[in-house]
Order: structure tokens, then C-alpha cells, then sequence
């Protein structure tokens, strides 16, 4: 917990203060031990980051006085398009996904994806929210990810992947079909799809293709999802 | 599976042949169900790639005629010093280390790291091999990395550090000192070391710079260390 996020329902006294208890009073205690005076790093959730001084600290809640008076680190500007995984590695790679400051992530359905992935408890609200908050309390950030789940892969390749493509540069890792390497440290926006282990069939390429992707290869070797979506984002990315 | 990974033993008549059992014969039986004449992608163990003609396959083992003739994937140029992670994350991060194509990697002491995980089973033998193997059936790689484990910090940073940064760009993850980012793509040798999670301490970090490292950030973030390897390599590496 590189960082104490709050809600605005955590605020009082306009702003100023911040009363809090539960997981986050429990960790300050515990791992930050803070005398009152301390100061703490803080930050609004999808707002600003500060600090927080120890005003009060019992075995029930932290009092702080805050000040948020720095914006949270700069979004990285590109959209993760990405064949659902297996549930165990999706929950890993929220929190990956989220510290690379990644802000919009995309789950498609694939003909590799198993239907049953679709029913996973990892995919409530609650789960990915608490992933999310898991790795902006990482990365030091504030602004959560949304993430969208299409289940039907055709409908969102036609209709809906063309506008968020617009003004990117849009890529697939399909080393297959690749004439290109992923580029490093593009200055603009991107719009990067990983597929299924095994990777997408022939008809899922050619539509991603119609719709604006460019094939590309992340090297020699073949990756796991795992790997390939932290080592693609992390080589696209140019912050 | 991408590539069947074969060992001197496996091979037959004068390197012709190969009879495999066990696992590999169990994954070959039961996802790739190949007949007899189809062709397999298989690899001898720190040797070349090829193809495996299946000549008969039972319940019991898999014949194959194998021809091996392409070089396996250029190894990167890298070595990766890493502070002793947890355990489960120490067993992910050799598969993805693997199959980013590093080559070696040194597990080092620091006076964050528990003393306890020097002791776990995952920092046996059989267990690092097994991951490795792993690691490059995904990659379609042969060239097994090498670790050296290195339980004394100091000893290891002032005697054996300089002659492994010797001649390469050697770069610390430590942003708090950092006055660049980490480079993207580079093409000669490097040396990449990253810390335990919260960071190396500010000692262990002057040991490191006096032997040659120069502190980089990985961008404004503060990743965990199973990220912030697989990004820092990725961006790293020029493969």
C-alpha cells in the first residue's frame, strides 16, 4: 500500500479531514505505525494525491488532516483489448494492468475461450473493483479502470472496436500473420489486442484486421497471456 | 506445449529417432492427437529445433524420425539480479523469465528480503529445472537459463557484481534515486537489477551504484516485483 486512498464518504469538515477505518486502518497500524504528526501519502479516489498528517490513531480508526494538492500520475493513453483468460490469471492481471496505468480494458469473447470463464465470481463488480484498488494502492495512483465485458465477439469486432480504434494505433499480437515487430515507447494513443492461449483462429484475425488492427510479433518466442500483456503494454507504453 | 522438448537420452539411432514417454507423451496423446506422418515442432535440450515425424504412437510412448536443423531463438543478451522474491511469485517469474529469453539470473540477499526464503522448496534443483522446461515449451526455446544463488549480499556486490556489469549497460530499478527512466530497446549486453518489494536500502544501493549500476525508474508507478521484472526486461530487451 504504497498509498491511502479515500472516498469522498471518507471526508469530513469539507475536505479537510478524513476519518478511516477497516483494511486501511489496519494496515496503517500495523505496517506504517505512525505517530500523530506523521504524514502519510494520500490520494482521493479519481481525484488528487496528497498528504495526510496523523492527528489521532486508535485500535479502531486513523484521523488525518489532508491535503490533496498533486494530480496522479499521467494515464497512459491506450486501450487493452483482451480475449478472456483463464479466471485465476484475469484477477492477476487487473492488478498488473492497473499499475502499468492502463485506464480501459476491454474483455472479448474468442472461439479459444472457454465459455464457462464467462460465469467466473471474478468478474462481479466487487472482485474487480478490489483488484483495482489493489493496484492503483501500488502504483500510487487514483483514477480507476472501467472494464467492459463483450461476450460476443463478432458484434463488438464490427460495430463497436472501429470507434475505439479511431486516432490509435492499433495492433494484435499475432506473431503468425505478423510483418512487424510492436513499436516501443509510441507517443500517441494505442489500442493493443491480446489473444486466447493458442491464440485467435484465422476469421477472428482477418475481422480484427477489417476493423484497423496491424499484426505484430513481440519477438522470436511465444508467450503465455500473462506475460505477453505486461511485456507488450509495458513495451508500447511511453511513459 | 509449443515446441516437444527431447534430452540426449530420448534419442535413438545415431540421433534419428526418439521414443518419448511420460508427460510429453501424455500431452502429445491427449491435445495434439496426432497420426502417424504428421509432424511435430520438438527441440533436443540446448540444441537446435526441428520436426518429429511420428512413426507409431500407443498408450504408452510416441515414436518420432527427427530432423534438427534451425537454431533455436537468439538467447538475450541480459543477465537479471533480483532480490529473493516470495516463493509463489519467485515460481511465476521463472516462467516468464524463461520464456522472455534471459539466460541468467542471480538471486541475491537484501535486508528486505525474509530470511525464510532461502529456504523454500521452490529454490530446489528439480523444481527451478522444471520450470524452466516449462518456461521454454511455451517460448519454443531449447538454451536453459543458469541461476546462481548469491545469499550474501555484500560479498556478492563488491566481488562478483563488477565482473558480470563488465562491458555491459547496467541499470537498478530504483526510482527514488532514479535521475532517468530505463532505456527501450537496447542493443548491446545488459545487467538489470531489481530490488525486494519496497525497494533496496539506502546502503544496498550505493553498494550497487559503486559497482557500476546506474539507478533508472520504470516510469511514475510503483510496480510490484512480478511486473516490474516482466516490464523491465520487455522494454530492455531489443529481441
Amino acid at each position: 500500500m504504497n498509498i491511502i486512498l479515500l472516498s469522498k464518504e471518507d471526508l469530513t469538515d469539507p475536505g479537510k479531514r478524513a476519518v478511516i477505518t477497516g483494511r486501511r486502518h489496519k494496515y496503517i497500524r500495523e505496517f506504517i505505525k505512525p505517530a500523530a504528526g506523521d504524514e502519510l501519502c494520500v490520494g482521493l479516489i479519481s481525484g488528487k494525491i496528497g498528504t495526510g498528517r496523523v492527528i489521532a490513531i486508535d485500535d479502531r480508526s486513523v484521523e488525518m488532516e489532508v491535503l490533496l494538492d498533486q494530480d496522479p500520475p499521467h494515464p497512459v493513453s491506450g486501450t487493452l483489448i483482451l480475449a478472456m483468460p483463464r479466471p485465476i490469471v484475469f484477477n492477476r492481471l487487473l492488478g498488473h494492468i492497473t499499475a502499468l496505468g492502463i485506464k480501459k480494458i476491454v474483455l472479448v469473447h474468442s472461439k479459444r475461450v472457454e465459455k464457462s470463464y464467462w460465469k467466473s465470481p471474478v468478474l462481479k463488480d466487487e472482485n474487480i473493483k478490489a483488484q483495482f484498488v489493489l493496484g492503483l494502492e501500488q502504483a500510487k495512483d487514483t483514477i480507476m479502470p472501467e472494464v467492459l465485458l463483450r461476450m460476443r465477439f463478432k458484434p463488438f469486432v464490427e460495430d463497436e472496436l472501429p470507434g475505439i480504434i479511431k486516432g490509435t494505433h492499433a495492433f494484435v499480437a499475432h506473431p503468425k500473420d505478423a510483418t512487424d515487430v510492436l513499436p516501443r515507447g509510441i507517443k500517441g494513443a494505442f489500442t493493443l489486442v491480446i489473444g486466447p492461449e493458442g491464440g485467435f483462429l484465422p476469421d477472428e484475425v482477418e475481422a480484427l484486421k477489417r476493423a484497423g488492427c496491424r499484426c505484430v510479433s513481440l519477438g522470436e518466442r511465444i508467450l503465455r497471456v500473462e506475460t505477453a500483456v505486461v511485456a507488450a503494454l509495458s513495451r508500447l507504453s511511453y511513459l
